[in-house]
């Protein structure tokens, strides 16, 4: 017992420490993204690279074999959902993973995904992918033994996915997807069929910057982000970032002739802070205190910037503000016209600038793609062919150029396999999430038109924050919404809007 | 020979990497103190506590011994100014001051200073001296404990302004300031007599805040701060830092209706960095590229502020500027007029806000009054009236209350004894400096009333800044000036300036 004690002790502080030096590592991130002077750059690689290699020691320090050799027969394990239960499985989870990995490999991985992120801009710059192509190969290849290293039941893609989403297996998530896809298909081609025309013209307008952050700042502290707990500041690539338990950063960009960009960002970002930060603080550090996955976090940013900030209901409480804010741009625009042109759906060939419903064939494809890479299906000479091949196949639009294609995202050459799923599995968790609460709540909507939104915050901390790591994404689901997750309640939230816009 | 290449190699590896670390507790702080969320603070603390203990493990690491050791035959040595011989001198020297403290009193410094200071925040709210000054006692015994573990030659003081002015002497420092006191005394008496009143009231019309800033770094960009390696933030207690060799960051706070406040701080600010951005960058973090004293940084910071800045010829060039920026407040002001507001000399009873003439009367105060609570002749318990009676002789003014008298400054509940000197010490080098330069560079004044201050910049960075810890200050000084120092050129420029002013 006394042994538990100490062992659960040491291993506690061990793991709080590290994530003591990862927050720090956040600031010297968050501070080189925001407000770090322009040739500071090269020493503030040497700090993050330095601070990266202790936390890589600490992560595999021997002792920590010990303490869990030591805590094994805790008796607190009997209740696998337990805090001490889940310390224990989720530190084991992660630290045989690092220990699973040949160390040669941690460095030609962590090499080749600097040198195949410099490649890529070099690629992408001048339309050649033929620049990115020995690289890619390499990196695949270091990726298929990494999959090997550590294992896996089915298919080599659950080894990669379940850095990002532990647990997933590549089988259950193509099946949903695949659901997803068949529906979304057709749906997407009846609205580009459909004679209805979105007056997007109303959202580049002038917005003044000024007024678009104090917009967006009202709005992110009326659905519940705390200021004197967090930040928002200006970046190039949007990001949300934790430093403590009492201290998240959401950053966004402004574009004076484009509304959607910042206030919807915004919202987003502030959907990850309020996940962030309605986890339990005195758990900061934990696995107890972590988030559980990305896809869940996902769900949290994309419920916050799609059901709830692209409803009618929303509009009804933040039109009128909106036009206080805007007199030029939206005083004589009615409140219809702005809804349906923050919910325009069309095909395009960019991921990042893809609305609600088309941006889940981007990832579909990719999905699809990465996976046949690395089964060994597709060879990556042949991938910008099947890259164009499907655009015109799930969304009837063929990219120009691989610049606009298959070299618009950072992903694959950072040697991030298995994450763009996770952006899907955010979308459809948000949705069943979202419907779940609208029914345990007695409808949202009429909360929310008032501006109400602690009810549902509430419910997002009650059934997903405070777990943790305590449960895993799929349990998570199953708890909070009685169902395993499905494809369904995100193709009604998209029928259920757009259909009536469209009038499909 | 290996030998020492080799033990060079990992002395300057280790203390490099010490500096790293120190350049990321200074983001830790830079961010407490410019844009950290409001509840983030209790966390900031553990990462500034953890990151401060594991500096003070680097700091005392065994190792450095045995690469001392082996380094002490070092041919370089021969040349005690060479990069080399500094690296070693300096190393050997810090590390041997921290091992002469017992680990139990550096605990007790440490905890004695956090809780002075929350002592000290009481007490001065409550214009108390009665509750500060137990633990103004333990702190005084523990500091003249200090004196005595480090051992001094002549007076245990002395041991105290080592740590912020390397080699300086009681005994030089107390005849240089009481050679500047006896010559400061009569000329602000005089001032206090005289018919003339500088028209203040320009100072203090609508200075909108956004155009300081401009003009601020406006400024700060024309001495030559470079904005692509540093930056200008607000805080509320204005400091300089520095965290990598191409990255200072400086603050300020904004007074509407008050113009010296922020941009005479400004000036300050930059100063102290132009000279962390003036040293070797390829030093980094070795002693050769450490700022020498405190003394010798605040007299880059004064020279800028003071010798420069409250110059006729600086507004020669900077007060059409100043008009259009400042249209409404200055528009109908004379030069004349607005110079000799920004010149006023007026005996007060707060340190921060002295101007450049008495100021230096507060610091002779402090620094009498220090040494005796040091040495014995003076009790904690007689301070407060030590301290109004020697304001009384010197300024000619007594504190109503001791919140404005003994208990405005942080310092000594900090357990910072032997800092203060340093002010005036910075004082006096920056007018021996500047009155070198002027003569080295065939007048100053014709140059600045230009805008061109990149000789005086360049004079500097060849005499100062590029030499970091090869010369100690009073090297430095005769290097630079070819005399010792002296009270001399303060007074020559005080009274050059003010005797026309005051027609004294």
């Amino acid at each position: 017992m006394a042994n538990h004690d100490q062992a659960l002790a040491q291993l506690s502080d061990h793991v709080r420490k590290t994530a003591m030096l990862e927050s720090i590592n956040s600031l010297l991130n968050w501070d080189e993204r925001t407000y770090m002077p322009e040739l500071a750059g090269p020493y503030r690689a040497e700090q993050i690279t330095w601070v990266s290699a202790m936390l890589h020691e600490r992560k595999t320090d021997a002792r920590l074999a010990d303490w869990l050799n030591d805590l094994a027969d805790h008796p607190a394990c009997a209740d696998p959902h337990s805090d001490i239960a889940t310390t224990i499985r989720e530190v084991r989870r992660e630290f045989d993973k690092q220990n699973k990995l040949p160390q040669r490999l941690v460095e030609e991985l962590a090499r080749y995904s600097v040198t195949g992120q410099q490649a890529w801009v070099e690629a992408r710059r001048d339309n050649d992918f033929g620049k990115l192509r020995p690289f890619l190969e390499k990196i695949v290849a270091l990726k298929r033994e990494q999959a090997e290293a550590v294992g896996y039941k089915q298919h080599p893609y659950d080894a990669l996915l379940d850095d990002y989403e532990p647990n997933a297996t590549t089988a259950e998530v193509k099946q949903t997807l695949s659901e997803l896809r068949s529906e979304l298909v057709p749906l997407v081609q009846a609205i580009r069929e459909s004679k209805q025309t979105p007056p997007v013209e109303i959202l580049h307008a002038l917005y003044p910057t000024s007024a678009q952050e104090e917009f967006g700042k009202q709005a992110a502290a009326a659905i519940g982000f705390d200021f004197h707990r967090g930040r928002l500041d200006v970046t190039h690539h949007p990001f949300c970032t934790e430093m403590g338990p009492h201290d998240c950063r959401i950053t966004t960009r402004y574009d004076e002739h484009f509304f959607s960009s910042a206030f919807f960002g915004i919202l987003h970002e502030a959907g990850h802070g309020l996940y962030e930060l309605g986890r339990r603080p005195e758990e900061y550090g934990m696995p107890t205190g972590q988030y559980v996955s990305l896809g869940i976090h996902e769900s949290q940013s994309r419920l916050w910037e799609n059901q709830v900030g692209r409803s009618q209901a929303f509009w009804q409480h933040f039109f009128p503000l909106a036009k206080q804010q805007f007199p030029a741009a939206l005083g004589k625009v009615k409140q219809d016209d702005f809804f349906f042109a923050i919910n325009e759906v069309k095909p395009s060939l960019i991921r990042v600038e893809a609305d609600e419903a088309t941006y889940n064939l981007h990832i579909i494809i990719r999905f699809e793609l990465e996976q046949a890479l690395i089964v060994g299906d597709l060879a990556v000479a042949d991938l910008p062919q099947a890259w164009n091949d499907k655009y015109r196949e799930y969304l009837g639009v063929v990219p120009p150029n691989d610049a606009d294609g298959v070299l618009q995202d950072i992903h694959w050459p950072a040697a991030l396999f298995g994450y763009f799923p996770t952006y899907s599995l955010g979308n459809l968790y948000a949705a069943q999430f979202f419907e779940q609460a609208d029914q345990d709540l007695g409808g949202l909507a009429s909360l929310i038109s008032r501006g109400e939104f602690a009810p549902l915050l509430k419910w997002l901390q009650d059934k997903i924050h405070r777990y943790g790591r305590c449960f895993s994404p799929a349990e998570l689901v199953e708890r909070a919404t009685a169902k395993p997750l499905s494809h369904e309640p995100l193709i009604r939230h998209l029928r259920g809007k757009l259909a009536p816009l469209y009038q499909l």
